[in-house]
């Protein structure tokens, strides 16, 4: 049997973009049209990755090199897409990842100030041609967001950023949509529940059509 | 007051070629000499560093792609590079490192069998032009170094290699020595102690004057 190739779905967004509720959205449209997909999220998504994302997120007694981070979070998707992610897709099921590439763009890029080059190569070297098929940007005002945020409780070393860090994380998939703008489809996010809602699912069924 | 620069020094050699006993040696002669210096290991030598080193000797509940392994070494390299050795070489400090990059090219390179130029890539990302002023080769023969190894008790997921790792290990030592001669300097490490420390004695204190 010739197995179809799943396709590649990531979610992006700042702090509090409501990433968690918009991919129950596409879990149940997925499940209604009864394709067969897996859930999974970067940093994470296999045992060793999951161990470089507590350490990527804990508080450290000392501060993480940039360049250090940012081989972390590569290790991290190398292991992903090694033993989670091309397995999945080979065998005809859909991947949604919460968070992928574009994060580190806005993330390490946009928020640590890397060089998107070096970002660059190293996607190259992990990646080979990998990229994903859609990408949805929960876009929402980063002071919002992170009012949101912090409303869930301690926060990880990221989310400890000042609101200059999620401007220029916002600004990044912003800039990266407007360049890729067949893979890319931004929602706001900063909307009512219902309308975010139905952006969601018109955009993943415009994907499906 | 203008600070001269530290010096940097590396000893390598695989398993069971006395690298603890003869960095021993090493300190003695630069207490002798009053040079100040740190005593330092990769992959490791920082809070965070030594963390990755955990997760990386480790056994794991899957494999680890050679990759994302890859990654993680370097990963602990820019953090120990960014945190420990640049400001002591920087305060005129010695640094006597147990492993360095010579170690990746034989481990992930010569054992895993990754690419060498993708491991010239990272090393390039993250050191720049950093490279140890002089490299020390511990070498033994891999049967008998594993045969000591084992005898210290519980082995790491390295440790636990079949002989063919170790012995293409090795081999990218011996290489590396060849190529680099000004940089490398080969000991014995089979002989009787005291000719090892003798020959290791005599490396340094070339190097010195």
């Amino acid at each position: 049997m010739n197995q179809a190739r799943g396709r590649f779905l990531t979610i992006e967004g700042g702090e509090g973009a409501g990433k968690s509720t918009n991919i129950g959205f596409i879990r149940e449209l997925l499940e209604e049209r009864n394709i067969p997909f897996i859930l999974t999220r970067e940093p994470g998504g296999t045992p060793v990755a999951e161990q470089i994302r507590e350490l990527l997120l804990k508080e450290q007694g000392e501060d993480v090199d940039p360049v250090a981070e940012l081989l972390l979070v590569f290790a991290a998707r190398a292991q992903h897409i090694a033993r989670v992610i091309e397995p999945a897709l080979a065998a005809g099921k859909w991947v949604i990842c919460d968070r992928f590439t574009d994060a580190t763009y806005a993330y390490q890029g946009g928020g640590r100030g890397l060089n998107e080059s070096l970002i660059a190569r190293l996607e190259d070297m992990v990646q080979g041609s990998l990229q994903p098929d859609l990408t949805l940007v929960l876009d929402v005002d980063p002071a919002r967001g992170l009012t949101r945020a912090r409303q869930r409780g301690s926060l990880d070393r990221f989310e400890k950023q000042q609101l200059a860090f999620f401007t220029a994380v916002r600004q990044v998939y912003l800039d990266r949509a407007q360049r890729y703008p067949q893979r890319f489809q931004v929602i706001d996010a900063g909307a009512e529940l219902a309308a975010v809602q139905a952006a969601v699912v018109a955009a993943v069924s415009r994907f499906l059509a």
